[in-house]
């Protein structure tokens, strides 16, 4: 690859982290963006228990898709195993996001699938976000868990029992934004839930709405 | 219109979305504030799926009140139609919001209209926040369930069923003024929920705090 | 009074807003600070319908305690009757703050008396935070609640029914202080009756932690 | 002990004190952070009374071990003497936080422990956070009682009953992370029984979490 291109994602994968802290989603060091590093293979990652403030183009690092350090001066992410199971199982996923965010990780904890009940939720998961398996770190386990609950899926998000969100995309970027988006609508229907229970949307609508926003939301030309 | 007026329009609503980040009114690209274009049969708009931080003066976009593009270079916000229905039908309104924020969202998600116990919500709304039709964005189906909802009901915000808040107000400051109340009313009167009934307040008093909040209340000069 | 005098308590009172706003205790407009004059028959409030960002000592408005505009170019907090009955029947007040705060106004929706169970409530309040009257803006209604409830009572705050807080201090700052704690005791209490009951905590020790907090706590020489 | 070592201590202390504030932790001059003086019967703490913005290096206080000041121009904190009894009883530790940080305290209002059902939880505290026994400020009592939970015990966090967390560490930052985590789990495993009851972590995961995280995580390598 060019120095150029690995460059530009060293700043794309540090900048995005701070889209979790200014939406809550982590605190301290415990959540972490990946991005693929396009046609090779190869990802850029977080390193290991640095703080958000220290996070800088430099001291990402760089990995291959068995999670072995390829470029950088420190460890990678302790949840480097994981994202690296999903690049080379997926390989339409060019972006991987970690986080413990409050209300998604209390969702899990009880392992519970979030219910669609918001058009906002249709459009961007295109249904319920599911619960993956309890797995531990230090193998594969947590890799196969987050590809076998999101393969064939709609939604870009899965809930790990017990243990907090992955959320895919196509790059870097949208996986950040599906890591908010399911903070935000776990939020939104657990408050619902709290006083009665939501309305259900009906499944072709939901499918309506997924349509239309998969397809037509956003500038069409690239930005 | 002059030159001038419009700019000045497209400075303020550019700047009032960023009153919607400061309370917590929405996450990534998913709400919208619009202004009407004074004497004329336009409004302008976020454009759609750019970032809180990108938004200038120079790339709100201008629509006509079908909801076409009259002048910018992005696509105006996929809630466009709403507003444009709203303005087309609604001739004293002269903004118009849009969110998704958590507590009012969920009210919209059990399609429950929030009950008027607090002396700040007969101040801005004069009673209960009601709810509107559950709609599919595409049509008028959104714009119309606001108007329906909103024409001769005292408040200024509706919770469409499922999906979040629409405001209306004089002009595009007051319409983010009652989507920010809207949002703080709907938390208070939630968490007061969580553990046994508000008191009601009786129906005189709330004619009374309405009446004298629309006419005696903030600075009489213009600022 | 001379000159210099005012000068800092207008000083003072405007920039103590900013810690309802960096506390979250206000949206928008909705609350105060005022603080007497030391000396003279007047205090200091902010000015009505101006918002936080736009305060500076010079629009802060001084009135007398008859609420009567003495100097100023706007026009005083709506609240200033509530404001100066207070200063009239309270000498020993040298401050007052009105908030909505979320959690405090939910407990006041239900007319709920915040009950003393945390060693910090003890120790800042003395005891329960407890409930004013129902009572409408346009008279002495507020202040005479206010005043009949803290009378006498050991809390420097009062939760006005369906409304929200009404705090005093020997100053300003102090009053801000007891808003501030308010909110935070009426949050946590509220998370703990969530999930069941609070323990209680023996009169005798809420007398020792208040008495003890009152008289020792802080830095003993002015600041 | 060398002059530049102190210096730097007062720095990390005072610094500290920010991160309270950015997770929310405290309110007002509510919490403090202490660090042990390496080689020395000493330790640094937060001057009583005074406000985070105005926390400098200089202003932090020295006590001995007994909690007696032995340098500063302030007064110590008035936790000072809980401080100093662990210090004197857990050689161990180098740093202890006190905060009132709101879910915790919810669970100490309650008096019940937290039940270990996240992995981040398994990861840092081993287990349950557990509740120490309700006690005055004034003598050793609530020094007692935090060493008597604490010891022997894996979780690095104690929640007093009816007060609030202590929390320890091999230095203040460790000490930090402990307060700034022990809030991150109270507060999501709360959400997460609003709506159920969370799925339990066999012991046996639990063990192999804690192993790992403490002696695997983060950079290797001293920063």
């Amino acid at each position: 690859m060019t120095t150029p291109d690995l460059t530009t994602l060293r700043r794309t994968v540090a900048d995005l982290h701070a889209e979790l802290v200014r939406y809550d989603l982590v605190v301290w060091t415990a959540g972490n963006v990946s991005g693929r590093v396009p046609g090779e293979d190869l990802f850029v990652i977080k390193p290991s228990g640095v703080s958000y403030d220290e996070l800088t183009p430099e001291n990402m690092v760089v990995c291959d898709l068995d999670g072995n350090l390829v470029e950088g001066e420190h460890s990678p992410s302790s949840d480097t195993a994981a994202h690296a199971y999903v690049y080379r199982n997926m390989p339409d996923v060019g972006g991987v996001v970690h986080t413990h965010s409050t209300y998604a990780s209390a969702w899990a904890a009880r392992g519970e699938a979030i219910p669609c009940v918001l058009t906002a939720m249709a459009d961007e998961f295109g249904g319920e976000i599911p619960v993956g398996p309890f797995a531990l770190i230090g193998d594969d386990s947590i890799g196969q868990g987050i590809v076998e609950t999101l393969k064939g899926h709609r939604s870009k998000a899965v809930l790990m029992q017990n243990h907090g969100v992955f959320s895919i995309g196509k790059d870097a970027k949208a996986a950040v934004k599906a890591a908010v988006m399911c903070e935000d609508v776990a939020r939104t229907v657990h408050v619902a839930r709290q006083l009665g229970d939501p309305l259900p949307i009906a499944q072709d609508d939901i499918d309506r709405l997924y349509d239309r926003y998969q397809n037509v939301y956003g500038q069409r030309s690239p930005r």
